[in-house]
């Protein structure tokens, strides 16, 4: 899918909403757990009932690896009912040396037919350049996560300018002057480097509103995909008032807020209602 | 596999070779590959001709991944015909917030039955736990990795103390004093406190030979998952002089070198010959 007709699918349903399909198949409704084919049916009462009110989904590949061969056949046929209208994201977070990062870049947008992949930055360049090479493929690379390990390493700072094996006076001067950045600003500013608005994203997690406003000002023109609204806690009005942009430029997520909204034999209509508010609320939001 | 039990095997074989099972398709002998059941026949034959030369296997899930359902067949398989003598790795590259890397630990520790599973750092401790409190399960944290984009990140350096938010005067300190560290240093000090030698493993590249003995000053009785050696150029006798410890301390592995040794029906005979090579090399090297 092209940036165009993602922002054209965003400005038709007003909305910028991913469900996220992190189908556990111990937390779906009873009735469904005896089923054979159960995360897929899950997942396709989900789809049919939510695919009004979001632009995307994204499957978590966690919870299908859990299972087995029979999870990864359950994500093969789930991301073949994805209508080809919604944006489909493989939350994989993959990066490995370029001669295997082409293997996961081939399983996930030629042996199933993702539009994006979620990739760590930690390895480089020559990590996730063969997910870029890909046309009308996205790549989105993890910027500032949503969690508390974020601080751990994305959060510390590193030295601006690249002066590796350089210590010394230099280097303090720079400090001194304030040169120095987190390490997620560096990934963002590296990584523009190598992939450009078209097929590269950010993830960006709603619980770093604070740094919203710096993300948007290091990377104008991208999207970032940003889960940790709902169960997470993150605010979806802090997010769109301070990284919205004219193209949008959002992809909210919400996964357990919506997938899991009823226990019961009403789980697709209850999920249907939470992503209806989250559209509706989207709406607001929009500038166009 | 418990710490005595993996040294108790280096020590029997006088090896500390891994063989990685990097299973391409395209690249295994002709007459094998319209076999119904090609990569695991291919795994299984290598397996049989060099399980006495080496201490570990190490499977690239991404190999496995972009054949879709049939390859994760043919993963979970191969792990089942492993030895169980055999330290059996998930290079996986997995890492994601807490609940959903509770599902990756599944997977590969409970669904399929390896002992270790190769996790990035980048998202910090709370991705990293799940993995650590599997018992007899080892988590091997991406540390230093052989290939060139190893110099955008893990060799950028950061200022040694946490200092998140002051940029002042205080921080030019720290650089004045010589207070920064690479990133990948940083990885390996923070990850020591999250985890322990009987848990936690390091990947470091075979390429990087200028920095192994400063790692094992950082991280004195890790073991270290070493990739890089033949196809990537590293010295296994470079890594072993400066690396090796009185538990040995190493596995060192080598994927391409060995199992497209030949590209014709002797395989698995020019297989075990470069695995022996090792081996014998090896034998040198251990102190006992």
């Amino acid at each position: 899918m092209t940036r165009q007709q993602l922002v054209a699918q965003i400005f038709q349903k007003k909305s910028y909403l991913c469900v996220g399909l992190d189908t556990d198949i111990t937390k779906i409704p009873k009735h469904l757990q005896s089923h054979p084919d159960a995360v897929f049916e899950f997942n396709k009462q989900i789809i049919d009932a939510t695919k009004d009110y979001c632009v995307s989904y994204k499957i978590n590949t966690a919870f299908y690896e859990a299972l087995g061969v029979k999870g990864w056949e359950a994500m093969e046929r789930t991301t073949n009912y994805i209508p080809d209208t919604h944006f489909k994201i493989a939350d994989a977070k993959r990066g490995d040396i370029g001669n295997t990062s082409t293997q996961y870049a081939k399983a996930f947008f030629e042996t199933m037919n993702f539009d994006a992949i979620t990739v760590a930055p930690y390895m480089g360049a020559d990590s996730i350049q063969p997910f870029l090479e890909y046309k009308d493929k996205w790549t989105i690379l993890l910027g500032l996560t949503s969690n508390k390990g974020s601080a751990d390493f994305e959060l510390q700072r590193v030295i601006q300018q690249s002066k590796v094996g350089v210590e010394s006076a230099e280097l303090a001067l720079d400090v001194a002057s304030h040169k120095t950045e987190f390490l997620y600003e560096r990934v963002l500013r590296k990584a523009s480097e190598w992939g450009t608005p078209d097929n590269l994203m950010f993830v960006v997690g709603a619980t770093q509103a604070d740094e919203f406003t710096n993300i948007r000002t290091i990377t104008p023109n991208y999207f970032y995909l940003v889960p940790g609204v709902g169960a997470q806690g993150g605010s979806l009005k802090e997010i769109s008032e301070k990284a919205m942009i004219s193209e949008c430029g959002l992809l909210v997520n919400a996964s357990r807020a919506i997938i899991y909204a009823s226990e019961k034999e009403d789980f697709a209509q209850e999920a249907a209602a939470i992503a209806q508010q989250y559209q509706v609320e989207m709406q607001q939001y929009i500038k166009q």
